[in-house]
């Protein structure tokens, strides 16, 4: 079953989505390290809730750590004329610049450069460092979709990347987190929608550095918890690579979906 | 009066230094963002501890939010042989990262190439966004002593820089944080010592980007809350750039002093 970050009442809750509802697990309001799955799996709560009375959530809206790829797709790579690379280039964000399915993807007045990257996360749902390849799926809660929005022209300030990656309430990450044991990632394809025109198109057969490699390096410097998030790069088709070039816009909307995993909408919104 | 993050009695706590002794704040085991300036002076506890009965903690032991400078001393940037940055080049470290005065500095066995890198820490008391230059110091909890210790061989693995920066129980940060206004930083020495050699010397009026500047830039792209940390930058002779290079091998001490704050000691130990 699929797990649902979500609001009800004023309050983050998360649950199992099953068919005629949510099972809501007791007393966790978003995943953190202390939540991992044995504990979701102890504290299903058998109580339904209907999921008309709750909003959206990111899937984990209070992650310690969210580690990006950036270069993990040929076409990609194509584009930015970059060395296929031979260990994956990671970077961060922060839980502050995450929002949900449906929330306004704020643009700042200060860059004129706001890009899409429709991408697949990873929800970490185990502790565990140096986690072999083997064993890394184990450690997954399950996948969602996400949009690693980019702002171009600070990203390129520097030759590192951060402030132009984590602004505060740009990157939509959803609140369906489908299991591993749920679907066959090596078939699913992910694309992306701009105003209803599709602008990024690709499967995850096409990842250069797999998730469980992905899990392994990352975990090799750091200890993944649950509630830690992988965004694991996006396919070629962003604005930026674009002739002409593509930003997002007061009133446009972004829309990511992966298969078998659903999609998430955003509408892109000044901010005051 | 500095303030001070230690353990007592197995519990992380954070109190003011007086001259006999630590008034323990109530309530606050360590800083986070509900915890700001105003609060802390509120839950002062006035019962005082005894500071032999304590030990070290880094200065924000949860930080959620860990921004590092990468080239922001002249010297250095001469040696890395890099142009001058007109904007502050950052990186970020997560809190797992970090560890107190004292603690052994972790050598990873996957890294060849561990490097120290003496810094001024700033520890921001005082929730902000887009938070001008003029206002910048109101907040600031303090400041304290970092070594912002940097595996290069996995530093120089791509274009981007976590994977080099971010190893868990790596990252010395003192548990002393000496406010703004007790300190005249523009006079301040900043030095290195590996096994008591002088390795790094400067000042902290040789900082490109002030740390007005660099809250300014950070707080523009994300919210500052209270408890997260910026490392500064480190001046120049780091072991990477000296002929011969000088890396840290098992048992060497790598001390950090900055005048007015104090000094951090560390010796490196071998990950089992």
């Amino acid at each position: 079953m699929p797990y649902l970050s979500y609001v009800r009442d004023g309050e983050p809750h998360i649950g199992a989505i099953t068919a005629d509802g949510i099972d809501e697990f007791e007393g966790i309001s978003a995943l953190t390290p202390d939540h991992d799955l044995d504990h979701l799996t102890r504290a299903l709560h058998g109580s339904r809730i209907d999921r008309a009375s709750t909003s959206p959530l990111p899937a984990s809206p209070r992650a310690q750590k969210i580690l990006c790829v950036g270069l993990n797709y040929d076409e990609h790579i194509l584009e930015t004329g970059r060395e296929k690379p031979t260990y994956p280039v990671f970077f961060a964000k922060f839980a502050s610049n995450l929002i949900a399915d449906g929330d306004p993807i704020l643009l700042p007045r200060e860059s004129d450069q706001v890009d899409f990257e429709g991408e697949l996360a990873v929800i970490v749902g185990r502790r565990g460092r140096r986690i072999s390849e083997q064993d890394a799926l184990e450690h997954v809660l399950g996948y969602s979709v996400a949009n690693d929005v980019t702002m171009r022209d600070f990203q390129y300030k520097t030759h590192q990347w951060i402030q132009g990656k984590a602004w505060d309430r740009s990157t939509p990450l959803g609140d369906v987190i489908v299991p591993p044991a749920e679907i066959d990632l090596n078939r699913a394809g992910i694309r992306t929608y701009f105003n209803d025109q599709l602008v990024q198109q690709s499967d995850l057969s096409h990842l250069i550095f797999s998730i469980p490699r992905l899990i392994a390096e990352i975990s090799t410097f750091t200890e993944l918890n649950a509630g830690d998030v992988i965004l694991t790069g996006t396919p070629g088709g962003v604005g930026f690579r674009r002739d002409p070039q593509l930003f997002i816009r007061d009133g446009d909307e972004l829309r990511v979906e992966i298969d078998g995993i659903g999609s998430i909408a955003n509408r892109a919104q000044l901010e005051p």
